[in-house]
C-alpha cells in the first residue's frame, strides 16, 4: 500500500519534455502537438501516472464527486436505481459516493461527512427519513446542494424528482373501477413516508369520491416482504370472507409479492378472483410466471435524467413530478 | 451551488480563538481545553464549517476512500452486499466511490480512474469480467491495491475473499445424492466467469466420481431471469420425458427463479417431483413461498468482514474462501 505513485515530473523526464507539457496533455482542449501529448500519455501510461484529481479538486472547487445517501438497501428496486445513477453520472465525468444510512447511521452526520468530502451535490435516495431531519434547524447553511430522488420533498427549497403520486394512483383506480372491483383494501409501508401519504391519500379519495367511504388500511410498517404476509395474515385471520377487500393496492412490490403468497398459500385464494393485487415500482420479478403482478412503472430513467440535468445546471432545481406507466398483469 | 464554504479562519474569528485552537479541535486526541473546544464546534455548526478532508486526504496520502467496481447490477443479491459493505467501510471510518463498469463502461478505465481519485484501494464486486483484464500487462504498476469480493481471483497478487465452492458443492450434492437425485444437470451463467468454472466443476466432478458420467449442461449465457427460461425451456423442448434430469443445480439464485417458473408453468412440472431445483447466493427472495429453494447460503457478511479486515491490514491479504450454508427448501 506505500508504493511510490508516479508525479508528473517523472513523467516529464522519461518523455524528455516540460512538467508544462505533461500538465498540457492531460488538459482537455489545452494547445500541444499531438505527438507530444503521445509520447506523454505513452510515458504516463507506462508509469502508471495520472494527474491527481485531489489536488486539482482543491483548485478548481468542483471534485466531480455526488454523495448518494441510501437508507433502505432491503427495497429491490435500489439495484436498478444505482445502476441508472452511477451511469448517468459517469456519462457526465462525475462519480458516486454510496452513504449507507441505514438504522445504524445518523443522516445528518452523513450529509455534514459528504460536506467535508468536498462533494458538489448530495442526493438523497431515501425512505425511512422525515422530512424533518433536512430542516433549516437541522442542517448548517454552507453544505453541498441536495437533492431527493424517487420520493417527494416537502422543504420548498429542496428539490425532488419522483414519480407522479396522484396522476399513478388515478390510471390505477380507473382501471380497479373499470374491472369492477368495488372493496379496497390500502397496503402501506413505513410510517413516516410522505410518498406514502401522497399515494394513500390519492387512492382512498378515488374511492370516496364514487361513495365508497370505507378503503381497509393495512400498514405493514416497512417494504418488507414479511412484513407484507403479516399484515394480510392478520386482516384474512380477522375478516369474515364476505367482509373482506376484493382488490389489494400495495405501497410496492416487495409488499405485493409477499401478500400474494400469503393469499395464495395460507388462505387458498385464487388471485385474481379471491383478490386482486397490486404492486408499485415496476419490479422485474413482479413478471416472474409466479406473481403476474399488475404494477405501476416508476419511470426511473427519467427521473435519474433529471436529478443529473439539475446536478449539472441545464435544468431548473425545483420539485417536479414524472408520470410512470400502468403495467396489467393476471393479478387484476 | 456558489455558496462559500466557512473555513476555518471564520471560526477562529466567531470564536475568539485562533486558527490553530479551531484545527485542534477538529484533531481526534489533540491537546485542547474542554471549554474551548466546545465554543469552536458550536460556532462551526452555526456557520456550517467542517474540516477539509481533501486538503487533509493530501497532506496524509490516505482519503479513506475505498472504490468498489461492479459490473451486473441484475443480480439481487449485489444489494445486500452493498449494504453489508459500506456498513462495514463505514464503521471503519471510510466511504466507498460506487464505480459501475458495465458493459458501458471500460473496467481498466474505471481502476485507473478511482487510482486518480487517490482511492485507497480498489474492491473489484464483479461477476462479467475476465481475470486477464486485470493482469500485470493491463494494469499499471503504482495504483491502489485491488481486492476481489465474491469471487476467486486467479491471479497471484490479487488477493480475493469467496465463498468456499468446493465444499459448497460437496454439501449440496451430498445432499442431492442422499435425496435419491442421479440425473443432474448444471445451469451456468455468464460464460467468462471463474466461480461458475469452479462451482461447474466440483458439482460434475462428484458424479463422475460415483459413476454418473453424464451431466446435462445447460447454460444461461448471463444471471438474467429469462435467460434461465430460455435456456430450460429449450432443454425441455429437445428432450424427451424419459430422458429428462431430476435434478437442475443453477448457478445462482435468479437462474433458479426463471428455472422454476419455466418448469412449472409452461410444461406443469411440479418441483420437486417433477424436476427439483437448487439455487446459490441465498438470496432472501428464495425463502418466498412461491419459490421455496433450497439454496446455498453465502457467508455475505464473514467475507465483507474479512475484505475490510485486509483493507485495514489487521487480516494478511491472500486469496481465502469462507464457506456458506446449505439452506435445504421444497424445491428438492
Amino acid at each position: 500500500m506505500t508504493k511510490r505513485r508516479a508525479t508528473a515530473a517523472d513523467v516529464a523526464i522519461a518523455a524528455g519534455v516540460s512538467k508544462w507539457t505533461v500538465t498540457r496533455a492531460f488538459t482537455p482542449g489545452a494547445s500541444i502537438a499531438d505527438a507530444s501529448r503521445e509520447r506523454v500519455l505513452r510515458e504516463a501510461a507506462k508509469l502508471g501516472y495520472r494527474p491527481n484529481l485531489l489536488a486539482r479538486s482543491l483548485a478548481t472547487k468542483t471534485t466531480n464527486l455526488v454523495a448518494l445517501l441510501v437508507d433502505d438497501f432491503a427495497n429491490a428496486y435500489k439495484l436498478p436505481v444505482l445502476e441508472l445513477l452511477t451511469q448517468a453520472l459517469q456519462a457526465e465525468g462525475m462519480v458516486a459516493i454510496l452513504i449507507n444510512i441505514n438504522r445504524r447511521f445518523d443522516h445528518v452526520a452523513a450529509f455534514l461527512d459528504a460536506g467535508q468530502r468536498q462533494v458538489d451535490a448530495v442526493i438523497l435516495l431515501g425512505t425511512d427519513f422525515r422530512d424533518e431531519t433536512f430542516s433549516d434547524q437541522a442542517l448548517p447553511a454552507a453544505g453541498p446542494p441536495l437533492f431527493v430522488l424517487a420520493r417527494e420533498s416537502t422543504i420548498a427549497h429542496i428539490p425532488s424528482v419522483s414519480c407522479d403520486a396522484p396522476q399513478s394512483m388515478e390510471e390505477i383506480n380507473d382501471h380497479l373501477w373499470a374491472r369492477g372491483y368495488r372493496r379496497p383494501g390500502f397496503m402501506s409501508g413505513p410510517r413516516t413516508l410522505s410518498t406514502v401519504l401522497g399515494r394513500k391519500s390519492c387512492f382512498i379519495s378515488f374511492w370516496q369520491q364514487r361513495g365508497i367511504v370505507e378503503v381497509a388500511e393495512l400498514p405493514a410498517g416497512s417494504y418488507d416482504r414479511q412484513a407484507a404476509a403479516n399484515a394480510l395474515r392478520s386482516y384474512l385471520a380477522a375478516t369474515p370472507a364476505e367482509e373482506r377487500i376484493d382488490v389489494l393496492m400495495c405501497e410496492n412490490d416487495a409488499l405485493a409479492i409477499g401478500a400474494a403468497d400469503v393469499a395464495r398459500y395460507e388462505f387458498g385464494l385464487k388471485i385474481p378472483e379471491g383478490l386482486a393485487i397490486v404492486g408499485y415500482d415496476g419490479h422485474e420479478m413482479t413478471a416472474a410466471p409466479s406473481f403476474d403482478l399488475t404494477t405501476y412503472q416508476q419511470p426511473m430513467q427519467e427521473m435519474v435524467a433529471a436529478i443529473v440535468a439539475m446536478l449539472k445546471g441545464r435544468l431548473e432545481p425545483k420539485s417536479i413530478t414524472i408520470p410512470g406507466k400502468l403495467i396489467v398483469r393476471g393479478s387484476t
